[in-house]
């Protein structure tokens, strides 16, 4: 893509209309908009959504929005887990699902130019024809999009090796809350010109700006793997095997841990008998030509806290262990509602938050099953209630907030890489002190002066 | 470390001294600190000097600036390239080489904790002792500071494969203007609570607060490595090499290509006969327990462009093989007076960056020497006047310019990892565009509403 020197200009001198062309109004419309995956439910619907598939029409949004001062909510696949896309009454929906082009694949460069609503398994699996990858993979991969992944700075299974959404991003084109177009970043794997806008942004949640455009980088894909699989007697074992693969410096490219719970619930949804082997597993994967020889040394490791570990070359067999893990949040999803932590502690304090979730869910007896991506000590605790019940109130939530407390007193964070949406904003004051809330709420309103742009999230 | 819920309590309600203690006034104090590296010479002598050694000293300096409205200059080792930390007459310098403690290394977390005066190659070397290293290694690792890295987002020769200061930065301790202390990040390898004002601190020249303390990210050592010397019959061959590299999905840990003036200085420097082999060279090292494979792989690519290469697994020949390129900035500096630039391309325009940068030599008779971190489209051209000469204004500033324009032409960037300093900013808003300038100056003011903090720098 050529980069233009400056944003093109937007004809600001016209008036905005009355009436937006293009919102939708309809009840069955705002009721698809209404929320994510958080388990969240607003009170209220949203006043309307609009189904934006061109640059303009976000453009038009925003500036009617501006001039008619109506709370905007973007919107990329509705994948969220913390209700940073849910919407009610007096706001309008921004449905970016439909800017769904990758613009340009730059193989010599391993640059990628995508809309916001490209689905982020989509752009991988258009890199993997020029032999490169596309390093973020959350679990809902198929389903989430590049906007969301960068408006929460989305993690996944791989970033143990190749770093967060944040890692992957060069430069973004953005729609700024009065209609203005703005490039940040750039199209080089290096630079330092002005300020990192581009980082800014990235998990800000809708709240700075609207992404209408992202130049991400792609990275070559690893010719080799080699892939483990190891059960344990209990999940604290399991943890304590995880960190001991962190402290004999192995870095393996994925590091997943699952509890009881949870491989029950894999073992109940796809006929397997996981849990046979042990009441906790690790899935460990390592890349590159010397992956054979790293998976090796990892298993030396683990084999210092249980026999049980076996390990394999073929990548169908090796897609075969993974897919335990990619089974467990439908698996869970099968037995009840369901909401998803997402702390993540210091490395070497996994076991002491697998142990202190454990003991959460023994006090309350609120049903949580653990997976961790544990090569970056982030922990998805999934709290499950019977369906129906409410995940974001009463005993459930106590327990979440009782995991935040847990996390943040082992020096740990709210939110690896899902974001603090509405739902985790009741904890980030004690996280980041008031002086760091004061200036994040003041680099917003050099953003967004009106406070349009996704109000009462993230922040 | 424990990490305190909240900054501790700054006693602001105590009126600001008229007279700063510790502020030293003495010509030579002030020569000591006037400028960097970059040959940029201001006009006048800052009016005096405060060496901290304590966060408290950071904290009273910047209450009596605010009270006074004093500008200050934030200074690390004085080791910038862009004159980040150049001063004048009106301007006090705050020094931060004297608080040089490593205040902790948890290798079971890999993480360290440093003031902003540790010395970038002493961190380094502490985490060798745990089997870590720092990842970022700037061609100056021996005499800069991670406080400079931090406020300029350094690089060096390891980016290539590790990424830049901004990937191993997880959180800071700052003091803002008005001196009260903030903390950004968390000491967890990923988080998404509230907006990434790590991000958006580390590369902002000391514009926005200043770095009192870091935690940063260690990494695994790898115990293997495997290294390639080429040598090439022009530099237009060595960077099509280089790009090929990269297109073959080879991921070396360091790729630096130097040109023939480069080697020249070095031979002359150091007695070796680098030129006598090719008038490029190209110098790649992989790491881990692939190494010696990806090292072949890469010789395979190398050999379609040049039979002069030869690899090796020992260390100190390695080590040798390498220090040609750490050389080259000094064995340059024997030869004159340089300006060092710093700008960044796109991969696949690597080699016609470096062949528009010989047409400019050739066009205005400046010289102009170039190195580059091939591995990511990073170049230094290094343009070398007579002793006594000026660098930064007369033919060789105008070529320095040219050198400028041509990146931006490519779709490239004014500065990959040196900063924009005060020799850049005449560029700056044709790379970003006016209406990212404004909001980079509105975030500005957020931080440091009375504009006391490193005028005149960065934006």
């Amino acid at each position: 893509m050529a980069r233009p020197d400056t944003a093109p200009p937007v004809p600001t001198d016209a008036p905005a209309p009355d009436v937006l062309p293009g919102l939708l109004t309809g009840t069955a419309d705002r009721e698809a908009v209404a929320t994510d995956r958080s388990g969240y439910r607003p009170a209220s619907l949203p006043d309307g959504v609009v189904r934006a598939t061109r640059v303009e029409d976000v453009v038009d949004t925003l500036r009617w929005a501006t001039a008619h001062r109506v709370p905007v909510v973007p919107r990329g696949a509705g994948s969220g887990l913390a209700a940073g896309a849910s919407a009610h009454a007096g706001e309008v929906v921004l449905d970016l699902s439909g800017m769904d082009r990758i613009l340009e694949i730059r193989p010599a460069d391993q640059v990628a130019v995508a809309e916001p609503g490209v689905l982020t398994g989509d752009l991988d699996a258009a890199a993997h024809e020029h032999g490169l990858f596309y390093a973020p993979d959350p679990a809902s991969a198929a389903y989430c999009s590049i906007g969301g992944n960068i408006a929460t700075n989305a993690g996944g299974l791989r970033c143990a090796k190749y770093g967060v959404t944040r890692e992957s991003v060069l430069g973004l084109d953005l729609v700024l809350a009065d209609g203005r177009r703005v490039r940040t970043g750039r199209q080089t794997v290096k630079g330092v010109a002005g300020y990192d806008l581009t980082s800014l942004v990235v998990g800000s949640e809708g709240t700075l700006a609207v992404v209408v455009g992202a130049t991400l980088r792609l990275r070559p894909r690893p010719d080799e793997t080699a892939t483990l699989a190891a059960h344990f007697a209990d999940v604290g074992t399991a943890a304590a095997a995880a960190a001991a693969i962190t402290a004999a410096r192995l870095q393996p490219s994925v590091l997943e841990l699952l509890d009881e719970a949870t491989l029950l619930a894999v073992d109940a949804a796809r006929g397997t008998s996981l849990r046979s082997s042990g009441s906790a597993m690790l899935l460990a994967q390592c890349d590159g030509r010397g992956a054979q020889a790293d998976i090796a040394a990892l298993g030396a490791v683990v084999g210092r806290f249980t026999p049980h570990h076996r390990s394999t070359t073929d990548p169908v067999e090796a897609a075969g262990l993974l897919e335990a893990r990619r089974a467990a949040l439908p698996s869970l999803e099968l037995t009840g509602d369901v909401f998803i932590e997402d702390v993540a502690v210091p490395r070497s304090q996994l076991a002491a938050a697998v142990e202190g979730i454990a003991a959460i869910s023994a006090r309350t007896g609120v049903r949580i099953a653990t997976v961790a991506h544990a090569g970056d000590g982030n922990l998805h605790p999934i709290v499950v209630v019977p369906r129906g019940e409410s995940v974001t109130e009463g005993p459930a939530w106590e327990a979440a907030g009782a995991v935040f407390t847990l996390a943040l007193g082992l020096g740990g964070t709210l939110t690896g890489e899902h974001g603090v949406g509405i739902l985790k904003r009741a904890w980030l004051r004690e996280e980041v002190g008031d002086d760091s809330l004061d200036l994040q709420r003041a680099v917003k309103a050099v953003f967004d002066p009106l406070g349009i742009l996704n109000p009462g999230k993230a922040i």
